[in-house]
């Protein structure tokens, strides 16, 4: 494979071929990369930003992340939180940090799959910034989104006795990030031997090539349905619900049984002698929706296969699971966190 | 001085401890931190977005850059890009990748650094991500800013014989830095001796707290002048300079003798046998304002202290510097290039 180095292009050239074959599709965007700044015409509605950052070795491990899936999922990630605002992701700026260990062509591979998730969604790359890392590879995203003021869902807006909805299903992304470390170890110890990831298509892809539910934003507008509450759920469920609680003021009843888990989500869990429903709860990384309803919408929204509910809103209760036998447990944040996590390594 | 570890207060605790006595000031943010996005009220003008991302080792050396001056210069540079669009900057995103190096009271002076330039400009803060990093700090800013359509300046609009104009003075920054990497190489070499920084102050505050030209842009607004092309002087004079000649389809004629420089760059220029105009043109990192206007505009300037105007643009021509003794030499671009300088420094 050609190796293309870095410097041979310079700051100016790298972001010149980069960028040079962008097409602008929203008729938002005035103009793109190119000048000292984007600019966005109005459109009368309101805007939302969002930002994540993603380091090398903290956030992702090139051992098994293709770049061209890191980029497309570093994309995806902030789209979705533009969904859980249930606006519209428009335009993004990308800025990468690049250590030389990196080539020209495993650039052009972290920006095809940027590209591809900005080209499926629909939103325009109109800048962003291109520097020399001293070590590892950064990506720092920022997405800015549309909608108008009424259509606007915060984390605080949940009622008491709202329905607890959400998107999908849970648990698969944090399994299939267990295969992948997994035969991750197994070539490390045993080189050469071909990763045994049989049967693990779906979690594998939940993991590596996460969607953002633009469909359920969708669907729910045609369905008349306003969500009172909502957030995507990336830290994991447990974690992400109690984000609805606290800045709602109110509790939660869950129920085990009515939590949405994949049968390749069980059957993976067992290999690994895991809990399913911890998977559900504290895995993190589905970027499905959790959002709540008026009961008076429940109607709405009966028997769709891509919506569950899977508890409701309690006022004066603390955020309960209601597990299988009856018995209820205050649900815990065990939520992916960066610096405890780096530092229990560490201990 | 106490040290405190990021790890004890985790992802969260961290992010709620940073961004707990952050004020809103425009009356355009609807919502900052805490939510999936943040949201923006429209204004009926266009929006602008800039991101500037600021690697250790590679764009600041805190051997001898105070963070709370790092955290204040990585804001005023994403400001300047707003203003050099002839717009306000209203909200800016700030996600910061860190290492366990940098302990919580580390981290609440890079912060301070970056609110005091928020609030000294009146930009919010209005949300971000805080992320573990295995290696060194990052950190990443985007800012959105506002402007009436009419008022929006590109780098593309310059017309044949525009005055070319340019605020304050130019070459100080890259002498201040000049300054601060020879003091670190002699306390490496003999530690415990002082630094030799005086009457150095005023160069040595144009590289560590730079301010961005709200001034420039506030004046210009009041004498009624509307360039017709703008940019601010991040890479250097020839550099940036070049930018407004290639969009333009103009070439230009920059006079030596107009470029404004201050006498204690001249001096320090000495000390370092360097030619101040070399300095001027290729130091980068002044945040000054470049731009052009049209000859009718010149008698609203004249005279004016922060504006000097140091040559026209030139149909045909290449983009040249008139020296002192009438020759014209071509403009290289030799600004700053993060990935060049890195293959060089390996070389």
């Amino acid at each position: 494979m050609d190796r293309t180095e870095l410097s041979s292009l310079g700051e100016f050239g790298l972001i010149k071929h980069l960028t040079e074959h962008i097409t602008i599709n929203q008729k938002s965007t005035v103009l793109g990369a190119g000048d000292d700044a984007a600019v966005i015409s109005e459109t009368g509605e309101q805007s939302l930003v969002t930002a994540d950052m993603l380091m090398e070795g903290v956030h992702f491990d090139l051992a098994y992340v293709p770049l061209k899936h890191l980029g497309y999922k570093a994309a995806v990630v902030n789209f979705s939180d533009i969904y859980a605002m249930n606006g519209r992701p428009e335009q993004m700026v990308v800025s990468l940090g690049l250590s030389n260990r990196f080539s020209l062509e495993a650039v052009e591979e972290l920006y095809a799959g940027i590209l591809l998730a900005a080209e499926v969604y629909g939103v325009d790359l109109v800048g962003g910034d291109t520097v020399s890392s001293k070590a590892g590879l950064a990506i720092s995203i920022t997405v800015i989104g549309k909608a108008p003021e009424e259509k606007v869902v915060y984390r605080k807006g949940a009622k008491n006795k709202d329905l607890v909805v959400v998107s999908g299903d849970l648990g698969a992304a944090y399994l299939g990030l267990q295969i992948l470390e997994r035969e991750k170890a197994v070539f490390e110890s045993t080189p050469g031997v071909q990763p045994d990831l049989e049967g693990y298509d779906y979690i594998l892809q939940r993991q590596l090539k996460p969607e953002a539910r633009k469909d359920v934003v969708e669907l729910l507008s045609q369905l008349g349905v306003q969500p009172t509450a909502m957030m995507d759920i990336s830290d994991g469920l447990a974690s992400d619900m109690k984000h609805i609680c606290d800045q709602s003021n109110l509790g939660v009843h869950l129920y085990e049984d009515k939590l949405p888990i994949d049968p390749t989500v069980v059957s993976a869990a067992e290999d690994f002698r895991l809990d399913p429903t911890m998977c559900a709860l504290n895995g993190g990384e589905d970027y499905e929706l959790l959002f709540t309803i008026a009961q008076s919408d429940y109607d709405k929204i009966k028997g769709n296969p891509h919506l569950t509910v899977i508890g409701h809103m309690e006022e004066g209760s603390a955020p309960l699971l209601i597990a299988r036998d009856g018995s209820a447990h205050e649900i815990q944040a065990q939520g992916w966190d960066a610096f405890k996590t780096e530092s229990e390594e560490e201990s």
